[in-house]
């Protein structure tokens, strides 16, 4: 498949996309994901897709690929369609939907994480959300590659801890759960949100943090999530191991339950 | 012309462009323009394109819109090309060069500017790149339009002053010429350099300058820069009158001379 070169997602990064785990048959926290896209629409200025194309496209990328009994990772990309020259959006974006599959395992390893130069831009509604301007992410991916890590930590320009390029960070103080507050330039993502529901229901208190990188090392049970993976035990922070923490594995189960028992 | 769907450019926003003034009958400033593409190939990790590769497509869009003989801007985007699912670019990425053309008319009325609530990035090297994640740019223009202005100020998450979103940004104090440093998150233009050397060339002392958004306001002939439209004036600036000053004239036909005199 292709798209016209005059699209605004391909010359400006003016979009936005969502993962989505396809697992039993189904796609994973499909609401969840479609209630997102829409609150981004809504922060861009764009339409919203409509549910039923969504799940649509899902399905016809699933069956194409063959992948309808694996688990896979569909992703949904809503670009503003295609513009004349410049910045400004055609009086009525007529945005396009494009969909893909493939397929994807669960990490067995612990991630490797090393802190980026890059910083997230906290003062930007971007840097919540997941759009096609993702550069940043990708060059600080690739800084981590570099050194030999899967992944980035990434602070935001005030030097607080905001996210990974494509998950977000958990850790522990104590028996309290730390994860970094929205305002840091945090990407708002979908299994962030599970996991401070599923510590909620196991009793857990939750800190939404905006905090230093040094508060970081000094925690426990560090843990990266998104849709994909769920949770992720991280091994070990610019070369330092990750002390273990046994609210991990209990914060693993319960997503786990959530995601395979709705749809 | 269409683009595979699997475009990193497209998906992600890892690539380049430039804008390129068409006068003349040919590219004006093209040396300058590919060595700025040059150099933020090399910041991404990028395989440059050849600089036949680029004048090639140039010419070709232009003819192919029968814009030859007009003045008219020509877009050259340097995607990364296609790619796999996710952030890491394959090892040895294949990057696709798109071009398009359009009419350029020089804009008469002086541009009237409104304060942007988004911020610019300055921890990241692509606030002083074109890249192909522009959302950032995007939303801050449309902000300008909702506020009836033709453009919008930038500023970083200091509250620096940066520049426009597809603009560099220029006042007077006294007679000394103020632009803001590019470490402001300040996009590396290749007119604001002109303007820079051409003041020079006029004996006007200039400064590339950390500073908040009062300063400009202070300051006299607040005016624009960039590749299509050269120097324009600022007529107003959050909805205050902006003083005039003799350099800006100066400066204005000393750059045009620049533009015409070079290929």
């Amino acid at each position: 498949m292709t798209i016209p070169e005059d699209d605004r997602g391909l010359l400006l990064g003016d979009g936005l996309f969502e993962t989505i785990l396809w697992t039993q048959g189904r796609p994973a926290l499909f609401e969840a994901h479609v209630e997102r896209m829409t609150r981004g629409c809504a922060a861009l200025g764009l339409p919203a897709p409509a549910t039923d194309a969504l799940l649509t496209a899902a399905l016809r990328v699933m069956t194409d690929a063959g992948l309808q009994d694996r688990r896979a990772a569909v992703r949904l990309t809503w670009s503003a369609g295609s513009g004349g020259r410049g910045l400004d959006r055609p009086a009525e974006p007529s945005p396009r939907l494009i969909a893909s599959a493939a397929p994807s395992e669960i990490p067995t390893m612990p991630a490797r994480l090393v802190t980026a130069s890059v910083r997230r831009n906290e003062g930007s509604p971007t840097s919540r959300l997941k759009t096609l301007a993702y550069l940043d992410n990708v060059l600080a991916r690739r800084e981590a590659r570099q050194a030999g890590a899967d992944e980035a930590l990434m602070l935001n320009n005030l030097g607080e801890v905001a996210c990974a390029t494509a998950a977000n960070l958990f850790w522990f103080e104590g028996e309290r759960l730390v994860t970094p507050a929205l305002a840091c330039g945090t990407l708002d993502g979908i299994m962030r949100a599970q996991v401070l529901e599923a510590a909620r229901g196991l009793g857990i208190e939750t800190i939404e943090a905006r905090v230093g990188p040094g508060v970081v090392g000094r925690g426990a049970g560090l843990f990266v999530t998104n849709s994909l993976i769920g949770v992720r035990p991280v091994g070990w922070l610019d070369g330092e191991a990750v002390a273990e923490h046994a609210g991990v594995a209990r914060l693993s189960r319960a997503v786990s339950a959530i995601s395979s028992s709705t749809g």
